[in-house]
């Protein structure tokens, strides 16, 4: 139903709206700017995501956010008063992790990124170094003295706020070997926080690496249909009854198509209608995935439809 | 003559070589890799460049090497006993310095990039601004009281060994006004140092900030033929006598095409000769532009044929 339509449920009549609503046993939401932002949470998101939970629905939190834990998630939104269990987070680091682990990796993995990578990696057992050290000597020398560690067998490259040259060059010595595994957490490479000001996502780096090494990774946040795997594979949910609520057309609204569930494109968060409209004007048919089945100002619109 | 033949001079007889070096007035030699190896000259390269000179021929060198300026590559050559004055020297730092000159730039650069950058801008009579902070606070606080240079009209990305993350930000923040004119030195993002060791070069930091604005850079080092415009627009060489010597292709021998010289390949640097085979079987027309004309072992190997 409204697939790829980008349909505006404030324009239906609520009853078309309440029996769409009614096809949905599961509810997957992205957290940052369809939940809260930052420290923030977004007006109405809570009590909708509660009300959606209390209505015997399945609710979820995936994230793309590999800076925490999936038990850090769900404290952060219990916080804010969201009910959610850890067993109900999708992370990208926990992904990455997960990938491994169903691998039965044995090696070490070196990661250049954030400590919730770490911390995911060492609850499935797996060995993780980290990099935190700077060019101080010209790259030339650094280069030539660089030792790797032999029982590194995958890279796994999130944003990192501590980038910098020294860790660009070992983490890149260790993916000239073809053999070492190279994931990353995300694409998101910018996260405009208003005022013309934008953050550095994991995107950047990654490019970086990309074109220093000239391997590409296997990136295994959203869009990757692998971040909801734990969920399809233990049976917990059932893509054609599940929506996926999310604010990017990228990530979330092309994760939701990859996975074969609906989406709703809320917009308070990054991506805004006028690009969703620019997208279906241009027609291109590579881009069709991006194009949200629905769209709602914010995930407490939906509230109206559900008492 | 020989054009993208991929010519083993070698293997002719001296006196079609001799006939075939006769029809230049002008060679352009590539430094590092042709000319010498970090401080190493090249068997035979400096007795060579010295006697093409001592012939009556006009000869340069040209340098994607955008951390010293001219006159300090003229003195390198020099300390290898290469005789060579700073105007015969070209480099990519001058090549974005003459290109704001040439626009009669008034505004200030903003540079991540090596000192050669600055020292050319400086005596061009550019005002330039040098970024070396460091991240020492989260991302999100260094992005919201980030402050920046109205005065600034254009940035200038470069191979920077102090590359971290406080300079991709605040360099991407200028680019997000997209009156600041983007240049970058060269593509080069890897530089084998033998051993399976690799160097950083300014095309992995591009790579991140593109991801990061969504823009892309004007690189004006090789293979972009602005790097010739000084030699060609004032007369001091003519295209169609002019050999290009190189031992990369992405580079030299695309630059030398772009340029309409004629191109020797040495095989004393980074490309080797079935790299260029590879090239020439797979076919694509698109990679024409990177076979070389000729070929030799190394630029000594030209002596015998001029002596």
């Amino acid at each position: 139903m409204f697939k790829q339509t980008f349909t505006d449920l404030t324009k239906l009549p609520k009853q078309r709206v309440r029996q769409w609503l009614s096809t949905f046993e599961s509810v997957i939401c992205d957290a940052d700017g369809v939940l809260w932002h930052f420290s923030k949470a977004i007006d109405g998101a809570v009590e909708t995501f509660n009300y959606l939970k209390t209505s015997g629905r399945k609710t979820f939190i995936i994230s793309n956010n590999s800076a925490i834990t999936r038990q850090e998630m769900a404290d952060k939104a219990k916080d804010f008063g969201i009910e959610i269990e850890k067993s109900s987070v999708l992370t990208s680091s926990f992904s990455c992790a997960n990938f491994l682990a169903v691998k039965e990796f044995q090696k070490k993995a070196f990661v250049m990124g954030e400590k919730g990578v770490h911390a995911e990696l060492e609850q499935l057992g797996i060995c993780s170094l980290k990099v935190s050290e700077k060019l101080e000597k010209p790259m030339h020398e650094f280069v030539t003295e660089l030792e790797l560690d032999p029982d590194v067998g995958a890279v796994i490259v999130g944003r990192d706020e501590g980038f910098n040259m020294a860790k660009l060059v070992r983490t890149g010595s260790y993916l000239l070997n073809p053999d070492i595994i190279f994931l990353g957490t995300c694409l998101d490479a910018a996260y405009p926080i208003g005022n013309n000001r934008v953050m550095v996502g994991a995107g950047a780096t990654l490019a970086a690496m990309k074109a220093f090494t000239g391997r590409s990774p296997l990136v295994l946040g959203k869009p990757n249909p692998w971040m909801a795997s734990p969920l399809v594979q233990s049976g917990a949910i059932k893509p054609e009854t599940t929506l996926m609520v999310g604010d990017t057309l990228q990530t979330d609204m092309h994760f939701a198509a990859n996975c074969g569930f609906q989406s709703l494109m809320v917009g308070s968060g990054v991506n805004t209608p006028k690009e969703v409209q620019q997208i279906i004007e241009e027609g291109d048919p590579k881009k069709k995935v991006l194009v949200p089945d629905t769209y709602l100002p914010s995930l407490g619109h939906l509230l109206e439809f559900l008492c």
